[in-house]
């Protein structure tokens, strides 16, 4: 099983250990490790208030602390046309444990679910630990990475349980209109299946379109929203998430009156979402206590500085990749945290395949960049752009060189 | 499907909101509660320092922080006759995680796992989830709840898996000796299956018996041992737990060795605890980071403290229950943080079962505990003496006016 982690890691194992140049990452979107990207000083005091008050070392209530799933619900419903209620929200060990425990919940018998390509290769790991099958729809690079909504019909028959919208998308960084949600909704209210709306780069949108939430057309297909800390806070390793059920019309809890939905065999969900979270501590009690203050107060002035210096490092780093002849960038990215790259090998004299490229890229400039193969795109890459802006430039530099040096005609290419 | 948290909750719901009396709970095992068990100021510290440096806000590796792993080897290492290395400890979130992955990764079609009864309901709970059948071996009231080592190998099959020995025992306080804890590997060994030794209560043991980890016998039978700070360190909350292998013979590493183990489908346990891990963002990685200085640097003087508060509670709880006519308790505590409790319904008059009792005795007297029904005994309870000792003394009064209440022959019975 392919994860980013497992092919990073060995990515990262070929660069020599006496190399002389400091190694870049643009791997994981993990923008931590560079100092303009730190979390809001509310959040870090908030969890340390939380802590040093020694009230929250017991046991949370095992769906989350009240406080905590009303202060998501709120900060959720701001954007909705509807308001979410605390009985709505689970919290959850960052969105990776939201993945699988939506997963989990909608496991049946010979269930499928349809996910996008590219896409995140957690949801194939989760489900094979969880016996469903993966059926892969396609992600269409001219038109700004939109679902080919067709081949969704396609693929779905009377076992498919859920389709996945990663948006603003990771590893696209396509940001979907509200037109383009409202039709996927209404495929999944034809199909009859849930729609689980993977937000965690929430709000981390800097282009045309806004960021919609899926959950503003919970009202067509019940949308299980997955969200985190992680992303617009800037602190993955926290491990706060949230599994929200953004679901007015209560198809979840009254699956009877909707014939197409109780014909999944998902009228158990609210149940079985219940009985998850027994078996499952969540995160720790003093983080989750932490919240309400972080959601409440984080000042906007943090948002928006983090917003213009990814809006930043996403044009250079498409620009920057758009003049490399070998690449090119179907889409400008406009939200999340990446950008899909494509990689053109008839140029290169001798690169096979997109594996090649990032272990020779890797072993000769000490840069780090992720194989498409990893989100299920061959010869394509995924380069994450949440980088320092001299460590970026530097890096796109060295692909610059990386490039030429393995040119066919290195004269006339660069 | 029953959980402790549940059923805590449906009885906790008996109490009227207009009663005057402070409610006192013997029904979960969470001390932090009371002011007398509060946690260590090196643990509060280490994991304050962590946060404010702002270096451990972003993702750890997938099986935990490099220097977690090594001093959870260490820590674990004191006490065996062995050496663990990061490699065998896998970090995860508080000790239930352990529990289900643990499950997780020895799940196969058709597997079984034994478990003790009285036992810990989440075994059931997870492998519900993961498609795992549950057998029961009881544990021995009279011999100081030790396992019934013939009806161990009367329910093993070829399907058997794994057995489940949590020592210090919850829900019955006992502490294993050296001795019978052998003679489970031994059986464990001819069965040709795994002991997953839950040692979450780990070195709270206060009677003739010390503690001894499973891990000791780790040649005999391969060992998955699980634990975690919640216990010792008095923080449930933080979700800090751990899954060594402790199997210095290598089977699970070289199956194809040992013949017995590899018709077990186990052969495969390393790899796909690798992949799981990948799955799944463990603890946040600020408090993985603290783990070091909270395993080295905590005082002897913390740990007595806990374990002589424990020593007497436990003895006051037992002294308490043995002088009320309806409870009889088989077994002084000697370990752990709860006790089994014999309801001699006999005598008393209007008092259908266990789950009656708790439900009247919630409702007229404000004092919770759990019915023995929760952990596989019906007609017993269990009770939590991890209570502050007035709070202790008042619940036993309390229970001992509501038996003499509910008597068939209240004079002489008190």
């Amino acid at each position: 099983m392919i994860t980013i982690k497992g092919i990073i890691g060995l990515i990262m194992s070929q660069i020599d250990e006496d190399n002389q140049r400091a190694v870049i990452s643009l791997g994981i979107g993990d923008p931590t490790v560079y100092s303009c990207f730190t979390t809001s000083h509310v959040a870090e005091e908030a969890v340390a208030h939380a802590l040093s008050s020694a009230k929250f070392n017991g046991y949370a209530p095992t769906q989350g602390l009240p406080q905590t799933r009303m202060a998501i619900a709120e900060y959720l419903s701001r954007d909705l046309p509807y308001k979410l209620t605390m009985d709505d929200v689970f919290v959850t060990s960052g969105c990776t444990n939201a993945i699988d425990i939506a997963l989990c919940i909608l496991a049946r018998p010979n269930a499928n679910i349809l996910v996008p390509r590219p896409g995140f290769p957690i949801y194939q790991l989760c489900a094979t630990f969880r016996h469903i099958e993966i059926r892969q729809f396609n992600l269409v690079p001219t038109k700004g990475w939109e679902v080919d909504l067709d081949s969704v019909q396609a693929l779905a028959d009377e076992n498919t349980v859920a389709i996945v919208v990663i948006n603003p998308g990771n590893p696209c960084g396509n940001v979907y209109s509200y037109q383009h949600l409202l039709r996927i909704a209404e495929i999944a209210k034809k199909l009859g299946i849930v729609v689980i709306a993977d937000e965690v780069y929430g709000h981390l949108a800097f282009g045309k379109n806004p960021f919609v939430p899926m959950g503003t057309f919970g009202s067509i297909a019940p949308v299980l929203t997955l969200g985190s800390l992680s992303k617009r806070w800037l602190v993955p390793g926290w491990r706060l998430g949230w599994l929200a059920v953004t679901d007015p019309t209560c198809i979840f809890k009254q699956p009877k009156v909707h014939i197409t939905f109780l014909l999944k065999s998902i009228l158990k969900v609210m149940e079985r979402l219940k009985n998850f979270f027994d078996i499952y501590g969540g995160p720790p009690t003093f983080v989750q206590a932490a919240v309400p203050q972080i959601l409440e107060k984080t000042d906007d002035v943090f948002f928006d500085k983090n917003i213009y210096i990814l809006k930043q490092t996403s044009q250079s780093c498409f620009e920057g990749i758009n003049k490399i002849p070998c690449l090119s960038c179907p889409q400008k990215p406009e939200g999340s945290m990446a950008v899909m790259v494509k990689l053109n090998l008839s140029i290169l004299k001798d690169i096979n395949d997109d594996i090649d490229f990032c272990f020779k890229l890797a072993k000769e400039e000490s840069v780090v960049i992720l194989p498409g193969v990893a989100v299920g795109m061959k010869d394509w890459l995924r380069i994450t752009f949440a980088v320092e802006p001299a460590s970026l430039e530097e890096a796109i530099r060295r692909i610059n060189s990386f490039c030429h040096k393995h040119s066919c005609q290195p004269d006339r290419d660069i």
